[in-house]
């Protein structure tokens, strides 16, 4: 089969499951190969793929195996740990032979996580990722690849990222043209944010979105906040509004689905993608639909 | 004694503790009264109010015991509870025996933590609160009192609070005059926000800043995200810089201490309080003085 990566066909309801992609998080105990093929078998268009599941087989394995079953790979994950003072040639290089992975795989997004808070100087962690961004761009564009800030929920502003919101991501974007640096619209780290249909518009009108995400917020949620994701309708997440703020931006990429929830990695994946195809389909798909 | 509710004195490091407020969430086990004695005796200005310990004893002799040791009520905890579809009638009945119970213990400042959502429409939620805070603001202007529109950190934002920035709640505010309608600056709840230095200065140009509460956000967090709080010094704020920020927006009024903590809650209330006073002088208090 022909690679399809890139190729973004519009939303349909007739064809439901060509945009969506499996994000091998959901699927946790699954190696790369069996995500690729439960997400194959089930129909699906995409898969978006993390960097531990591809180490294990290599890039170049990795990206014939999702070849041969003709899907997409939507995104990798991740790039970043951008924000400590001292290891700053280390994350460079990494970062580097993440870029250079995702040009192997076949996908323009790369998944910026930036870290967390090495110390109390919130500014100056902030202000690292800025200019350690400024260091990485250059390489990513020369390969096609687009660093895709994604803003993760405040409280993992400590330890996991120091950007917290969409509006602060695109203002980190903004010195870069926009296949070099966009932002992910996950969600369950941004739907509570009061200025969000702004912020989605905003992402939008400059070409920058480089990936919607969906799963659901917890409500109570886990003992462990990172844990607190929920299959779409298990939470309290509009998508139908969230959805129709994407679709309005003129997003027509993929949809993500990355779940972090214990329950759901000790589920038989067949029965976790049979799920998610009947959630989205039900309850994220038809805002998407023009 | 005299009451001395509703001055404000300059901070003062050679009087470090008169802006000092004991919140009575801070030491739970404790009466109003034991609070209020464990305060005036620690030699602090002021006491923050929770309605559960002011209701066992009622709103008149509560406040006696208050102006009998000499002490400001810096606020009262708590109205709100405003986005239930159902029972409005019953949210305003309580919120306006809030606002009368404030005028009796001498404060200005009622606390409002308005309620997270009844269902998955967040803007709907969103909307009550607005028209319920245009029903109750007459009431409170006649009295004298302020609603402290109390934005808490986004991760409450479906169980207990749909105000998640400080933006939201001057925006929300932005009808009323700067007496009747106020906002709470919580570092445990805004330190991450990349646009909060804007938002204090704008809080403070308007002349809305209800109350400063200082606390700080542990990392790891907790198993129960509302017990995450810790003693300033004990997490990841920055009390200098926002301190800083609070100072520049003229704010100088008493400052808080509210922790919801198991270990706090579980030590002796005196050594808590000498704690608190320790980590006031050395980290807070520095940047507050002009």
């Amino acid at each position: 089969m022909t690679s399809v990566a890139a190729q973004h066909l519009p939303f349909d309801l007739d064809d439901p499951y060509r945009s969506l992609s499996l994000n091998t998080a959901t699927t946790k105990r699954w190696t790369l190969a069996e995500a690729v093929d439960g997400a194959a078998r089930a129909g699906l268009g995409a898969i978006g793929l993390w960097r531990d599941r591809v180490d294990e087989i290599g890039a170049d394995t990795a990206a014939k195996i999702v070849r041969d079953a003709g899907l997409r790979v939507s995104s990798l994950c991740r790039g970043g740990f951008l924000t400590q003072p001292d290891d700053r040639q280390t994350a460079l290089d990494d970062n580097r032979r993440a870029i250079d992975d995702a040009a192997t795989l076949g996908t323009q997004e790369l998944v910026m996580v930036v870290g967390g808070m090495p110390d109390r100087k919130l500014a100056a962690a902030r202000a690292r990722v800025d200019e350690r961004l400024a260091q990485l761009a250059p390489y990513a564009a020369e390969r096609g690849i687009r660093l895709a800030l994604e803003p993760l929920h405040p409280m993992f502003c400590a330890d996991r990222a120091v950007i917290s919101t969409l509006a602060q991501a695109l203002t980190m974007a903004q010195p870069y043209p926009a296949e070099t640096v966009g932002v992910v619209v996950d969600t369950f780290h941004i739907w509570w944010d009061p200025a969000l249909e702004a912020q989605i518009a905003e992402a939008g009108a400059a070409g920058r979105i480089s990936s919607y995400q969906v799963c659901d917020w917890l409500n109570p949620m886990t003992a462990d906040p990172l844990l607190s994701r929920g299959m779409m309708g298990d939470g309290v997440i509009d998508f139908t509004t969230i959805g129709r703020w994407v679709r309005a931006a003129g997003y027509r990429g993929d949809v993500e689905v990355e779940i972090f929830n214990a329950d759901i990695w000790a589920g038989d994946g067949r029965e976790v993608i049979e799920t998610m195809k009947q959630r989205y389909r039900d309850l994220v798909l038809p805002a998407l639909v023009g």
